[in-house]
């Protein structure tokens, strides 16, 4: 186990700046990290029971070996702790620890955890200052930067939040040990992601080096390393995501959709694979629009199968959406602007692009033909 | 009536810099503001349900004929509307109206709405933005400015919100006339606070000129543009409440406490009038502490009783507090920095200080003196 980080990036925002660390071991690091932000502050750490009950004691154990002050509050896990119970329980729970300003809010879990403890840290006392230590892969490699924080609304997921961001970013890759298979390639999907984006060459280097990543070899880091690079990017030149930023929506519209047709239920589809067959969906669109090759289509769905991850509406168990289901929920995602459909379509592999007048007739005529298949 | 502004000042936030118009009859400008900011938007008024009755139909008198789409959301007049339930149903009713993220909140009512509306503004997909209409003399003089958004906590007033600065503030000192007397002269006493704070000429010109504000001549125009635009300056130099900013606090940790004393029951004690008596105690611990001459304190307390502000704790009808009550909140109260209290503390009049080590012992035994006298 390293006791340094064997890659630090930078998330480069102006005085909104922060570091990410990755590595094996980079846990370790927290004391040092929480003594530069706020010396000699108090912490709370937002966790999820699961988590908790598999890392809260190693996390705990390094403050305590510092002697940092620190209280726990852990959620029930999954999705539906985005909930406005919870945040307010969270937050008024933050205030009852008598955190001030100065002091730090630790996001200790998954996506979940991130979202929600990023939004209760950027309401309490009109924002306190958050470090996220992602635990699943999909939070190392997308949730835990950029700011994004929030919880879901009565009309739809992730539509009541803040651009908050975080002060540091450490990922610890020792976490991803005890994930489950299946949500690790979940969170693979997003890396996959950050390659058909703009990055064609990390896309070959995943298609050559997946069995490695999956096997804890050393592209593991890699990837992770190069997925947080993509993203620290795009969020330098778009916090706010009035642009470039809506790139990282790729595959998500027709994700989200399907998410919601199955009532969030990870039973059936957990958010990974939801991107991972929108992405294909998103890729077969473009192809249908004379877009891209059935080639690139090929290539994306050739790799994303090979890691076991579902690339078709009908890979989802159960009940069979309707085209009405799913074009009532990609109209009501909140990507649309003016009443134009804003997708995330694709030339090809690495050269995805933003199409803002993308009409309603189309998308569900390209459902119809999908669904009916 | 002017149709134009007599007034333009600018709070000077890089890009999150935002005009003030005051005058008489501002209202007028609205449809010319919206269409700079969202041209083709629609808008969402949240107002409390007395100013909607007194003013609502005016103001969508004069959207409708520019022919702007808008819907109103009234919530009960009151500080128990900055609270969690009626937070989460503007949200989620602003998210029903599906307004995209270009559309436009309006704040249009008094201290209350506008945190609640600004703080709402916020969060609706990550933050929108919103237009301040004040019509309160506190809310004109001081909320609407600034940025400062938020509702109750059940552990304190206001420590639950964020930083969101308006896209505009249109202060029309037609929505005056209707005020009642007692929250005109409790608006008043925030004047009164930026003359103590820093601006001794401007003291001295509330002094000599009073009664014209209060008979709504041209010197109420004068003194709320004043207002405003030292509070611009202010915010301008420390938009997070770092350091400067918590120089408008003046008053407002004693006038908290006794509020919350009185658990915010209006018909004992409103927060201009908190703030008023505050503002007397601050002066009178400051001269205890040998910080400022009984002049300057006397000149304080002549100007205050002049316009029928209270001044002393002894104000306050029925029960009185106790020393341990006020300390109690006075400890709890938001303004605490690892431990040791904050407060603004002066030197004379538009000469106040940030004193960040007070000790609790000190404040105990001077409020021991005023309660027992």
């Amino acid at each position: 186990m390293n006791e340094h980080a064997n890659h630090t990036l930078t998330v480069g925002l102006g005085e909104r700046s922060y570091p990410i660390e990755i590595g094996h071991g980079v846990l370790e690091r927290l004391p040092h990290i929480i003594g530069e932000l706020s010396e000699g502050g108090r912490t709370a750490i937002i966790t999820d029971e699961n988590v908790n009950a598999q890392h809260g004691d190693v996390l705990r154990a390094v403050l305590d070996k510092a002697g940092i002050e620190h209280c726990t509050l852990a959620v029930a896990p999954g999705e539906a702790s985005k909930s406005w119970s919870v945040f307010q329980q969270v937050v008024e729970e933050l205030l009852s620890f008598r955190l001030e300003r100065q002091d730090l809010v630790i996001a200790f879990g998954g996506g979940v955890v991130g979202d929600l403890a990023g939004f209760a840290a950027s309401v309490v006392r009109r924002g306190m200052r958050f470090v996220q230590i992602p635990t699943s892969l999909l939070a190392q490699v997308d949730s835990s930067v950029g700011g994004k924080t929030g919880i879901n609304s009565a009309s739809g997921k992730n539509l009541v939040g803040a651009f908050h961001q975080p002060s540091h970013v450490l990922i610890d890759l020792d976490f991803l040990r005890s994930l489950p298979a299946r949500e690790f390639r979940a969170g693979y999907a997003e890396v996959v992601k950050y390659g058909l984006i703009g990055y064609s060459d990390f896309f070959d280097a995943l298609c050559e080096k997946h069995e490695e990543i999956f096997a804890f070899g050393p592209m593991l880091e890699t990837a992770i390393a190069q997925s947080c690079q993509a993203k620290a990017e795009i969020v330098a030149a778009d916090e706010t995501e009035k642009n470039k930023r809506a790139l990282l929506n790729l595959g998500h519209t027709f994700g989200h959709a399907l998410e919601g047709f199955t009532s969030y239920d990870g039973k059936r589809l957990v958010h990974g694979e939801g991107v991972a067959i929108g992405m294909m969906l998103a890729h077969q669109f473009s192809n249908r629009l004379n877009l891209c090759s059935m080639d690139d289509v090929q290539r994306v769905e050739t790799h994303l199968k090979a890691v076991g991850l579902p690339t078709r509406i009908q890979d989802i168990p159960g009940e069979q959406p309707s085209v009405e289901t799913l074009m009532s929920f990609i109209e009501q995602d909140k990507k649309v602007s003016r009443g134009r459909l804003t997708f995330i379509l694709t030339k090809g592999v690495g050269q995805a692009y933003i199409a803002n007048d993308v009409q309603a007739a189309e998308v569900a005529g390209f459902l119809k033909d999908k669904i009916g298949s």
